[in-house]
């Protein structure tokens, strides 16, 4: 186990009926809310009337951010912050997903920053304070409701980045099941396998003897598979929307990174190209990540084994470890299928042609994985095998 | 499910020599520090003079409270409390067990407080405020070092209670394992013991649907089952303490706990043992829990047997839930005296003379037990049976 810093500020609400919270939370940080939303769903199920009349009943007044898309882009980011200074907004309140959560964050501290907001993803400058902000969680997916990562598109080069500070952590974050009772199929299923990918690369990874952090990151994707049917048979299952819902931020609020260093090179590949091509980001990573699994898998037998076995129970027989692993790399593959993600660039619509461009690009950006650093040829392998 | 709220803060230093950020970290708080330790075993180790080197080198003046004994007492809190005050001391630090620890949170709230701090635990008044704190942990046992609990026996009357509240949670913790290597093997076994009926409180519970929360649970159960023999062979085997520790973090830090109701019978049952014949409180843990198992087997039979499987691999063959479930807690119960706990209240030296005093006691407290609510009978029962 290596040496690690835990600390995680964020105050959750969980459960059926805690939207209503959302006034007298964000009326203890201030009185003037930037409220900010996505592609209007929220105004059809009616959360949104729900979220105003609670913000008004507390005395807060409201502006609003909405439009922001899945893959969300810097000008929102940059629209933004400029709507809270013009607004004097005091407390920013996130209604959505993870691409609203994120962009959510970036205003937040953008907003106390001098520069472009772009320059935290960079490096040209670190977040140093924020907005307080609070989030409600229409969406098991990304675990940004309760940890201090953000990531954001450019529109202008296309780069999807990521920056991670501990600034970035949400006050509170108001997580109610029903809230994602509308959600539709694919969209569950893309936050499903984006939950699932976040604790494979926690799960993988070249430190040893990690066999508490092992346990917890098996316990979420076993919870994971055992109520993946239950929620996708009756979108209104209660227990099981909130089991997938905690499963969703426990797999990235850094609790099961504690003592080891993930390996992320799959996201970092995805990101790409859900940066370019604009694809759901759960689609990328059902693509992508049993083709690394496979191109890792001779690096860190042992570990695939397992997760054959305490994951999948597969049986061993008379397996190598090599063996059984792969095994539990074609189970992943086949329940991403059975869930109806893709596992194919083509399924997506993505051929050969930037394939390169984009291999060089994330190779450029620095070393990427922890099982094994990528070069391009790596890269740009794994992405011809996903084709 | 049920609805919970969730909430950390406390800052986590995890790993070999974090303990020479002691300095650094209480200067972040204040300048005069009280140095709250037991029985003076971290002079013997070394760890006072490193700990008091770092404190002086960051600018720190050190005052001390010193002779902090298991089942720590309310007349040393009071001692504690008048130091601070005397000295306008600015930060608590503890450096010990949980005992330490809950000494010192009630002392830094107890500066606080105009009143006695016995009233926080008879609930005639709430801790609002605290004195910054933190701990420097050597023993992996209670939680104390991540969790807004402490536990206090009044010395006058013999009542070992506990209060809960946010207030409580220390600010930062440094968990370096390499400060567990001195620690005795029974004190050792003491502590896995109540790390693990942590869990069992946890995890025997009457909420439906409570999967992941049940996997997490099962998943530090096996850990400390699979490290506790590592640690009692060979005591400074590093990634062995590092995970009996951590395991013993995420034993009672609220995570596991929450979207349930934990049972705690056993553990006040427990209380009131250890208060009145000041016995180690992993040892009555050891003693009583297999009692309490066996008595409210039959109201959950299904969550034995899970037990049994999950945690213990014992095959289901062709049992009943509850044969399984009781062959689960013989195992248990045998695992305790592998490892050197006592498993019956003769061994540590108490018979009937109070058990019904004792009883009546803990009846009278109020409720108790959330799988069952135990009456005065039910727990003379669990004690007698315990003999």
């Amino acid at each position: 186990m290596r040496n690690f810093e835990y600390w995680n500020p964020t105050r959750l609400f969980f459960g059926r009926g805690e939207t209503d919270r959302v006034g007298q939370e964000c009326r203890k940080y201030g009185e003037r809310v930037l409220l900010a939303y996505g592609g209007g769903s929220i105004k059809k199920t009616g959360l949104y009337d729900r979220i105003v009349r609670r913000l008004q009943e507390a005395g807060c007044s409201v502006t609003e951010l909405s439009g922001i898309q899945p893959n969300p882009r810097l000008s929102k980011v940059r629209e933004g912050v400029e709507i809270c200074r013009r607004e004097k907004v005091e407390v920013v309140l996130a209604v959505g997903g993870g691409s609203v959560i994120d962009t959510a964050k970036i205003v937040a501290a953008g907003v106390c920053y001098d520069g472009d907001p772009w320059d935290f993803f960079t490096g040209k400058s670190v977040p140093e304070r924020k907005l307080p902000l609070g989030t409600v969680l229409t969406l098991a997916a990304t675990g940004s409701e309760m940890n201090r990562n953000a990531v954001i598109t450019n529109d202008e080069t296309q780069e999807k980045l990521v920056v991670k500070n501990p600034v970035l952590f949400p006050d509170f974050s108001i997580l109610d099941p029903e809230n994602t009772f509308t959600v539709p199929k694919d969209h569950t299923v893309y936050g499903i396998v984006d939950m699932m990918a976040h604790v494979f690369e926690q799960y993988f990874h070249p430190v040893p003897e990690t066999p508490l952090q092992d346990r917890l990151a098996e316990s979420i994707m076993k919870t994971i598979i055992e109520y993946t049917p239950r929620v996708l048979e009756n979108p209104k299952d209660y227990d099981a929307r909130a089991t997938i819902m905690w499963c969703g931020t426990l797999a990235l609020n850094h609790l099961i990174e504690a003592g080891l260093t993930g390996d992320w090179a799959t996201h970092r590949m995805e990101l790409e190209l859900s940066g370019v091509y604009d694809i759901p980001h759960g689609a990328g990573l059902a693509i992508l990540f049993p083709q690394w699994m496979e191109y890792v898998l001779p690096l860190i037998p042992k570990k695939f084994a397992q997760f054959a076995e305490r994951v999948w129970d597969i049986p061993r027989g008379n397996r190598s470890d090599e063996d059984l692993g792969k095994a539990g790399i074609e189970r992943t593959r086949q329940w991403f299928r059975e869930i109806g993600a893709p596992t194919r660039l083509r399924e997506v619509g993505i051929g050969e042609e930037r394939l390169e461009e984009m291999a060089e690009r994330v190779a450029k950006r620095g070393p990427i994985g922890s099982v094994k650093v990528l070069t391009k040829e790596d890269i740009l392998t794994i992405y011809r095998r996903s084709l």
